[in-house]
């Protein structure tokens, strides 16, 4: 599994320099190909790469420019694991062709509110629940969950429906109170909380990891290789929107993703078409691109009276809404050969 | 069709400049609304106020905000024109439930090779013909097309196969050459070269009026309503990737846009799922994203060589994928109820 | 410190519905404005609106728009706290005229290292000495600090120099280590880990506070607001880049955040050109920058052989460089007539 | 002056298709250095490959990835031409050590204004008036400039001052009104409107190219080789903010601009924070952070009555307002030696 590395050497490259950047991965034990050409000069590192930062050496004085031949990530790439990768809690299942749907509210309220969305969505064919009890806010003053209490009303649906839950951890302090949670939901900003994705690693919970608003496809990989190479092999990645210049939707969905990252990885993939776009009239249409453009399921805001929504309302649809949606999405996932 | 505008005024406005507004507005014709809370100061202007400078009167000291209330563009505004528009060539039909295909080459090469794809993918389902004839590039020294040679192929190859062209206008300079073409496209970067948009909106051809690479889905708007205010009302709308931080992709194609502009105006909407990725083998799924997400047609590149094209091959497809692509988006369409 | 909402319903809304949407502002104890003009509906809320969420209330179908006249954050608004804040730590000063800059290395290597810069960067003329012993890196594979022994070099060079240390905290679980550490450095990709903001607002220490790559300068100021309103008055503010389309440089400093910055809030703000750019030659001319556009100091990488530097070494320059940035910097900011 | 540019092959390249490759190069008179490592096979083609689509090239199905390791803009490189290009009109100057001033309103809107503002300016310190005849504006029902009376009026203002004149040219069609304008604009708009810098590539005006909203550096370097390959070589580049996610300023002004196109390229390189931020109180710093980064000289709008312009009246500042931006920028450029 050597990686390999291409170093461009600027023109006029002074040979001691040269020697030396040779001298010093030989000390990493790395291989060298060395091309010197009449206008050109390329060094070939070869071995195991993906120690050396690539920006670092990008800024040597004799460098031109540097270029990783392989991917940076390793047991998340594809090409080592030609298989899809299912997630599976209990007979539910994610990915390897199995289509699978997580609905409920952005914050958990009471036991009405969840039993009652819980009882709606499964019957529409939800599979998983989703609740928030600790909700990242960007203002102090904002409601930001009933945290454990939270967590407790979800064990109380998932006991009166059987449905799995999936619930976002906020902060490493609060995983004991998720030991009963089936699926933790890494948020969009804490994709690159390398400290959690570790600890996420140690455990055996499927994670469900959401891309960050700025992050690159490539970070998204790197951040569940975080997780995989702690031996947690049940990640599931998820395209939730990318912040750009476009003001009509909150932010863009990345529908391109979708086949970009089933190449790259054999990690489901799913799509949150209420937070990419922040307006429950496109929550349909974006939905039904996912199922096309090959995603492995969904994860959907349903709230039962969108107008009092303690946060994120606009983004939620109703039960009566969502049975639309489901019938939608069922016809499609048939004619595209999905179980589902 | 009176406009409006709230502007709402800094704390402790200086009296004798709030009538100074007040006064500029009414000078203009139009109405004021003015309501004087204990905390907030509102002016609400009624009337034409397209003519108003958003931003201007965002800089005055004593403004805090401002918002238009109803949106800038009128003949493209569904509110005021609900049916959705159909735009025809010949008998062959974009819009108003029907889905057209216009694909071909990038750039149009020789005779054999345009007529050789035009016969292809017209067998496969394509209703127009592209292909470039002025090619816009970043490089001085990059092939620019074939130009009027270019076109006389084209022309050829409708002759040929009775498909009716569309190619790329890249300069009011060359509109005389374009007097057989069918569809003139404006090209991503011309989108707001608004003496070329008051210029069509003159003529009575259907124009392809493309996004450009970073302007929002409200600046689109306003480019169609050039061409729509100069009387051509035969418009059709293009969304083909905008430019994100985001380089798996060329460009990120923002599907979104679709079914938010189908929400706001009733011309036709295509995708150009070539342009928006740069990568052959996303095509086919994001062009069936674009038929779920609610467009009305495609613009695909086809090439019979795409290891030879002279640009933009990454993107290219070849006749025998293409095939490939159309039978997959018949089966969708049909699905969706869509005339293909 | 009454803030206000306006919100301006659709032409048509159902009076039963606005009804409801009064009474929902009226039972959480805000007051309203009604304003029904001819063609504008406008309700003013009035009271401590910032535990209302804009988006919840833009989402309701009656409500077309919704903007906040005031600032949604409080403790952090120069409005209600004009004079500049001056964050001091031992005798040496940042804000209100003190301009301060904080050098050292992107990692702590080892003791030689670390107390060879500080002592040349002491000399140079820094204040505090950076140093990271956490390091939060994309890849897993990567080096990510020395962690705890890093952190004892540190204090072992503030021993031998006097000068204050700044080092960045990856998670909460690590912070015990930081007890004499003097300057708490909150990375960009924690500036919305709401959980060890809150943390850090019960602390005493100054925190430095980065941008997050795609955060918005309003987003920068609630986060600073979470470590306010727990009662910690020590926060500066760092801008350190944006993540844009541009990639000649690795993020886009955005300049322009300076001069906002301080029109907004009474905190320091500092530049941090090394990360900004990610070219050690961009340095000095964006350092120069940073003081005219009014920054309250500088943080910069100093790395004794940038090519051998394990992290970050691109944007690195050596303590000879650095040595000519402050002549720079010091000519310029008694030019300015800042204090160094 | 042979560029050149290496292709990474991916692992397993047929090779058949290899061959066929390399013959490709061959045919179009391009040397060819072969490299087969055991890991990696890198062909680095030399010669003129600047009439190479790299990425057509990437999109070979063999290749893995492409580097041109030379810029594709040749007449406007700094490594080809290490001196500083100075500008000049009549006896003033722009580049080489002289900073230059250009200030005047958004828009030309009458005698008294434009030879009112005018002799303010001049007054002040500026070298040139700017003003606007021909207005690109994003909405077909906005005021869109004086046309052939704002350039006779501006031709009048330079009569009665003596200064030169700047004025931006939306089309080609109305060039010929342009011939007694000293310095063309080129607007961000029309950046890669390449026809009409081919065009202004043949005439011996100065040409102040704008970049555009979401053009990178390289971009900019290239549309002004469309220029200067055409034979004009006085080509002035203007930094004027770049499309970002922060909404706070109208564009982001990508400062660090200014040192990377001083290192690429030899040409003169001002700054519009006019334009940049949208906000009249930020014109003075962001002009003052331009003079440090090295930027050659300014654009600033100034309007005698900015409460009334006509448009883009939030970002212009008055006389007064701008004789103290004067006083700030020469004492600047005074230490830093720039002559002004």
């Amino acid at each position: 599994m050597g990686q390999q590395m291409v170093i461009i050497l600027k023109q006029g490259a002074e040979n001691q320099k040269v020697q030396n950047l040779i001298s010093y991965f030989k000390e990493k034990g790395l291989n060298i190909n060395y091309s010197e050409g009449a206008h050109t000069t390329i060094i070939g590192v070869v071995g195991d790469t993906s120690k050396l930062d690539i920006e670092a050496i990008s800024a040597i004085d004799i460098v031109g420019s540097v270029k990783r031949v392989s991917e940076p990530y390793k047991i998340a790439n594809r090409k080592f694991h030609q298989d899809d990768t299912l997630v599976e809690v209990n007979d539910l299942k994610i990915g390897a062709g199995h289509f699978g749907i997580i609905a409920g509210p952005c914050s958990v309220e009471s036991y009405e509110q969840i039993v009652g969305v819980a009882k709606r969505v499964q019957k529409a064919g939800a599979k998983f629940l989703r609740g928030g009890a600790f909700k990242p806010r960007s203002s102090p003053y904002a409601f930001r969950g009933l945290k454990a209490e939270g967590i407790e009303l979800l064990l109380a649906a998932k006991k009166e429906t059987g449905m799995p839950i999936v619930s976002e951890l906020t902060s490493l302090s609060f995983i004991d109170l998720f030991s009963e949670v089936d699926v933790i939901q890494v948020g969009a900003r804490n994709m690159q909380n390398f400290d959690m994705l570790t600890e996420l690693g140690r455990c055996d919970k499927p994670i469900l990891l959401k891309r960050g608003l700025s992050s690159t496809i490539e970070e998204l990989l790197m951040s569940a290789e975080y997780i995989l190479s702690g031996g947690n092999k049940n990640v599931i990645l998820c395209e939730r929107g990318i912040r750009t210049f476009e003001t009509a939707t909150r932010n863009t969905l990345d529908i391109s993703a979708i086949p970009v990252l089933k190449q790259f990885t054999h990690l489901p993939v799913i799509v949150d078409p209420s937070h990419a776009s922040g307006i429950s009239s496109l929550v349909s249409p974006l939905a039904k691109t996912a199922v096309v453009a090959g995603a492995d399921g969904l994860i959907i805001e349903v709230h039962p009276n969108p107008e009092k929504a303690l946060c994120d309302g606009a983004q939620s649809i109703t039960p009566d809404q969502f049975d639309k949606v489901m019938d939608d999405i069922k016809a499609l996932c048939e004619f595209e050969n999905k179980k589902i």
